[in-house]
């Protein structure tokens, strides 16, 4: 069973908005086991969409299609949808009738332009829209199903989830899928795919996919599988992780769910500060504020997050957090000591149980021989222990501070774990 | 001159990532004057990805790819590129050197698989990628050029606006386009509208197109035109900005012209301190250090930018910024008065010749009758002078801290040019 979601409208080929209808779709068919084989775009255009209707009609059992059946002149969906069916545009009493209730609630009058929106092609069927006048649409023709749908993602969204997609899971026996995402940090893509070869290669005999997934300071691995047997797919999954677990071990801060809210670092560590009912503080000097932005990003944050303090200077330094002046001298702000005094004086200023600090060189100026563009100190405190670690990453500023945040929120993680 | 953007990968398909490459090319390609005819987005399939090279050669003389060119075994776009093309991939030695030092420079080591990213095939044109170790290829067959590049976008990103984009300009007669986009805060899109809706109801007849372009916090009014005559564009627009200027003059915080890096409220703001050689300090509680890390995003911060703290509990309001005690009984910690105190409080412990403070209610939590949810108070301080001002937005929190964020930001913009 294999889908294409096909969205229309001039706006999405010119970049002014971003194309959330068909990531919403993929989701939604893919969490019911309806393979997205192809997803197309098109402008308002007759002739292109009508040649998109017949390559998605090669390659699938079902179309989802969004856009152009709005009143106005520019949208021609419907048109040519019925076209497509050699169908002729009829008049619908059933849809009629709720345009004409969803105006008088409003107190609006309807007028012709508004009645044409209950025409629908002779012989589809329609999908009632709740929440808006044009009506989906669903027409077969030689085996292929094409479902027209308005592209205001409200409208849509609810005619997927409250008709269509109940509908195909009752008319058709669809395929189980599981997905289980491995988070890492502190390791390429290339790091891990080495230290996973063998059991990389192993894979395919298992009917399971495997995808790297980087991100600026991350890299997630997804693997997924599709079967009749949803126990099946996910214990052969799980296994998997079981056994490649041990190969990157020290790499893995979580995992993600497919349909769960995905775990961000920041979330996880969060989480395990509400737990322990323990709180955290900041000092950050190159990432000038972003971690503690991520934190307090959180609902909630303030039961865990007492506040941070941004010292960019080495006076601030001194003033705010009372780092020994002698030590800009002797072994520079970006240092062992300065971040080892920055974790444990700003845990003491805010009184909190854990602190963070961070001193280093984000770029694209500030390096030196001995101390490069991407040079970072971090340390992490408890109220009996600091621990500072070097690292080094590349000349991109804002790579740099996004990088910076996330090693120093995992090696928070694991100092609170007791795993360093 | 039309375009085809094909986006490479599973996780696209299964609805995992939002095509966010996509719209970004799209939007390049445009302001370029080229058109984008077709978007197309496949899973990681040699069959599939064939087949829609051989589509787009069919429908665009341009067809940017990304996706697929990683070192790891799921990346198959390099050979199917290589194949697509009868040409053997060869090492081409310039990419190996540029991967060598992007390993040595991060102090790791080049492993085989690394090596491989250098193999192009014979006879393509390599696009540097100054941000990763996957090389761009440009390559043309039967007229079509084909541009393949990696998905990460901030590498896709640099690549384009480095070498594709000035490549295909210098090498094309592509016609004319001006954009001029004035930049609002404070105001929403029917605001707008409203205010200028007979004004906008005269740019049919003058080739110009509006477009409103809403974010968080501030709205941008995109002016486009194009033709052949590149004076009489911009003469035109710069018209039509003179006429609509007095009808939001008051919103109106910067413009943006095309080919030029966007002006944000920070850099705005940066900008105004550099050329005064005056700095700022930030007393950040409900935005949570978001401010702080806008403007240290910006290289040469250091010079403007003095540091934070971010205090997000009553009690550290006191004990780093000494704020009165008996306020948070009095009028609360979102009030005119604690805001007052931490600006210039703030201003002191920094140094700085300016400060914003920030208290408010970001939600979901927190509110009450009297200072519901998005009830914030801003303060902005010189040395001589302290302006506290409320806003009220709205229930989400993460929109009340971007639109708290821009609101301050103007606010200490036209504090310095004394307009408030």
């Amino acid at each position: 069973m294999k889908a294409e979601i096909l969205t229309i409208g001039d706006e999405i080929l010119i970049g002014q908005i971003t194309n959330t209808n068909s990531v919403w779709i993929a989701q939604q068919l893919n969490l019911a086991g309806i393979k997205v084989a192809h997803m197309a775009s098109v402008g308002d255009e007759k002739e292109v969409i009508v040649n998109a209707f017949n390559d998605a009609a090669r390659r699938a059992d079902f179309v989802f299609i969004t856009g152009g059946l709005g009143p106005t002149k520019d949208d021609i969906t419907k048109n040519i949808f019925a076209d497509y069916f050699n169908a002729e545009l009829v008049l619908d009493e059933a849809v009629l009738t709720t345009i004409d209730s969803y105006f008088t609630k409003r107190g609006r009058v309807l007028t012709e332009m508004n009645k044409k929106q209950a025409l629908v092609p002779k012989g589809c069927e329609v999908i009632p829209n709740n929440n808006g006048t044009a009506p989906g649409m669903w027409m077969k023709k030689n085996g292929v199903v094409f479902i027209s749908m308005p592209g205001v993602p409200y409208e849509m969204m609810a005619m997927m989830s409250e008709s269509i997609l109940p509908k195909i899971i009752s008319e058709n026996k669809l395929p189980h899928i599981y997905h289980k995402t491995i988070l890492t940090q502190g390791i390429g893509e290339s790091g891990i795919a080495e230290l996973v070869e063998t059991w990389e290669d192993a894979l395919i005999h298992k009917n399971i996919k495997l995808a790297y997934l980087p991100q600026p300071g991350f890299v997630r691995l997804r693997l997924s599988s599709y079967g009749e047997d949803a126990a099946e797919l996910k214990h052969n999954i799980d296994a998997e992780i079981e056994k490649v677990k041990p190969l990157i071990e020290k790499f893995i801060f979580g995992y993600e769910t497919y349909g769960e809210e995905p775990p961000s670092l920041e979330k996880i560590v969060s989480e395990l500060l509400r737990e322990q009912k323990q709180t955290l503080a900041l000092a950050e000097s190159c990432t000038g504020g972003y971690i503690s932005s991520l934190f307090t990003a959180i609902p909630g944050a303030s039961e865990i997050f007492k506040g941070a303090v941004v010292p960019y200077t080495n006076k601030s330094k001194q003033t705010l957090l009372e780092v020994d002046e002698a030590l800009f001298e002797t072994v520079g702000s970006v240092s062992k000591q300065v971040v080892e005094q920055l974790a444990s004086h700003v845990l003491k200023k805010f009184n909190s149980d854990y602190a963070i600090s961070i001193s280093g060189i984000a770029g694209p100026s500030g390096g030196t021989a001995e101390k490069p563009v991407g040079t970072v100190w971090i340390a992490v405190a408890s109220k009996e222990k600091v621990l500072a670690v070097k690292f080094q990453f590349g000349d991109n500023r804002h790579r740099n501070i996004v990088m910076t945040a996330n090693a120093a929120m995992n090696l928070l993680r694991k100092f609170i774990l007791k795993e360093v």
